[in-house]
């Protein structure tokens, strides 16, 4: 009964055919981690080929006249998705990198206010940054349970309102155009990280009036392992915020190898040294495939396959000690599931074994990621139903209990 | 007669056989810019093929159980170059940010000191890194103008001494041992960068003391564009140092996804955010074919070759407005050879239209980059020849004078 309804929504899902632009061994794994590491596009495979034999074969060092400009045109090819416009994104280095030089320029942009705002539920890494910034600037880190608690704990003292768009862990978006809102009300700064969110949904950083963002590209954008981050600036800043990270791709006029660092005009100044050439070139195979699926109905379908997920495990899953972490209302999640369980690590692990690859996150999240352009609800349904049997007959038992290190 | 020459050097070179481990298009150029770009290593294809294919393909996340430890795996394979100890390497982010990071750290170390020192002719993106420290740290730049003038310029203020052990226009090689015995004797820290020299020759950083370094693996190590860098710290440095980017990757216990930072034991606390895999994955190819060539081999080819190649510039270039400002004592050189001429670029932009790839460095070098693993006596002869050729025929005055962009 469930898997013809899932088999009927695939027959009708829009997206259905940009499955066949992506990479499927055989077999084909139950791929539930989208959010972790997106599949591979087809055509990132062939562009990787190109470069390695076409560029860095065939043409060596006179290549560069073509890589030079690969973080820019990634940025703009990035640009509509998140709403910010054409020069306001650029792409390099990782997500804790671009968060650090972006959240040292708000702090060094705010010299007389002494806090930073964050959640402690925040990504791990973004307040691992933060505390790095808090401490080398003489700042104090404010935590609140979540963002939408932000409401009553930001006040003239704070610098800078760091949030993630949508929580790593439990899938809960939240209201970024009200939180900006509010942490501008009181001359505060506010820097979001959209890695959980970019790719999955429409962004309107220019609608919210963002000052900064940061986003991963190997998530829903199916940039391929550890590909770089962007970052985003908005254009009001474009002259008042500087970088602490000064190297030579940040470098006006680049070439002429000046003694001094002046900052190139606009977002450029924020790169510092030489990209992953390889890693950037992979990724545009994924940018394009969103552009072309379009956010709106990425979203669409989003919103449906988590709606059919949750259905399913309300279902299957009832009286197997499974409790769902994520928002009921999809107008308050993202584009994962978090269910929580227990034994979580364990029943992961018996997943993996089944060919059904979920994500664990301590200490007790199975955590599930669909990818509106790739997961087909079919594959969905067979992941639930793979849970379901993993409960029942309660095989993962026999499995030690240790942490994976899966990222 | 020199090709004769040329030819016998080729047919008794111990190393020749390592050429036919690299790619070469057709018709192949004639490459004198080993020192921008290496060449691809047929095997770095074969890897990041495998990659993309066998495990972001077909295992997805859960190849980061093998991924995880490239960085570390790297820099252990980089180690014996350098004359580090296993656990003093790591591989992650660019030489410009692994310069911050290990620049910020021993400024931090030496707080009742004022100074920086570094030379006027270190690479330009190496000044702005040590500029925007000494800006946010209020200390100030001090530079000689090389090296070799380090003596007598630092003082119990300098806390940190950065220079090139190679000069990325001139060639020139540095004595390692003797600048850092002077910074350490008056208390101050040493940081070398050896972008120019890694993987063209033995370096020893524990016998010569050294506290940090920092170097590409995209020149002599063949890499692949953008690779990302390496960087080394002493052990005796590991719990006094503290690196300023905060992230996960360099998080005790990573995955336990602590909210407290806490720096993971040893060289694994200078990483930051997830690395560019795919880059990575390229990379080892080339550190493989150094290791097996040998370093002292490497020298030693590296040595005869840029004597051949200065012997014919002498013979073939006389009268036609050359200069050699490379050292002519192998002992006083890197692997690469500049000769200056006022048209310099026009020259280049000649020879690249002829499929001889030198570098043009601003303002009136012409850098031939010679790598002892794949660069042949016959082809450094044929780029003499076509320099010779070009400068007595002087078509080069026909192409506009303008900069190029080149990395």
């Amino acid at each position: 009964m469930s898997r013809q309804q899932a088999e009927r929504l695939d027959a009708e899902d829009p997206l259905a055919g940009f499955r066949q632009r992506f990479y499927f061994g055989e077999p084909p794994v139950i791929y539930m981690d989208a959010n972790s590491l997106g599949r591979m596009p087809l055509q990132a495979k062939t562009r990787v080929e190109q470069l390695l034999t076409n560029e860095w074969g065939d043409r060596l060092v006179e290549a560069w006249h073509d890589w030079i400009d690969l973080p820019a045109r990634l940025g703009t090819k990035i640009a509509p998705m998140i709403g910010a416009r054409d020069g306001e994104v650029i792409v390099g280095d990782s997500t804790s990198v671009n968060l650090y030089k972006l959240g040292m320029a708000a702090c060094d942009s705010r010299r007389t206010r002494s806090r930073i705002l964050t959640d402690e539920g925040n990504f791990p890494s973004d307040l691992y940054v933060l505390q790095a910034i808090a401490s080398q600037r003489g700042l104090e880190l404010l935590t609140v349970p979540e963002p939408s608690d932000a409401v009553g704990a930001i006040d003239d003292s704070v610098a800078l309102v760091s949030f993630s768009h949508v929580n790593y862990k439990t899938g809960q978006r939240f209201d970024m155009e009200a939180i900006t809102a509010e942490a501008h009300r009181h001359g505060a700064l506010m820097l979001w990280d959209l890695c959980h969110s970019v790719g999955a949904m429409p962004i309107d950083l220019s609608g919210c009036a963002v000052d900064m963002a940061v986003g991963c590209t190997y998530k829903y954008l199916n940039g391929g392992p550890g590909a770089p981050s962007f970052l985003y600036v908005n254009e009001r800043h474009h002259r008042s915020l500087r970088q602490p990270i000064w190297g030579w791709f940040g470098q006006k006029d680049q070439f002429a190898m000046s003694k001094e660092y002046l900052p190139a005009d606009g977002i450029a100044s924020w790169l510092v040294g030489t990209p992953p050439v390889i890693s950037m070139a992979a990724m545009e195979a994924g940018l394009d495939i969103t552009i072309e699926a379009g956010l709106d109905a990425i979203r669409r379908k989003s919103e449906t396959i988590t709606d059919a997920l949750i259905g399913w495990a309300d279902e299957m899953l009832v009286g197997l000690g499974i409790e769902l972490a994520t928002p009921r209302d999809p107008a308050r999640r993202g584009s994962h599931v978090a269910l929580r369980h227990p034994d979580a690590f364990r029943i992961s692990q018996a997943l993996i074994a089944q060919g059904v690859l979920p994500d664990f996150r301590e200490p007790d999240v199975i955590r599930l990621g669909l990818s509106p352009v790739y997961t087909s609800y079919a594959e969905t349904f067979s992941a639930i139903e793979h849970l379901a049997n993993t409960l029942s007959d309660r095989g993962y038992l026999d499995l030690p209990i240790q942490r994976t290190r899966v990222t």
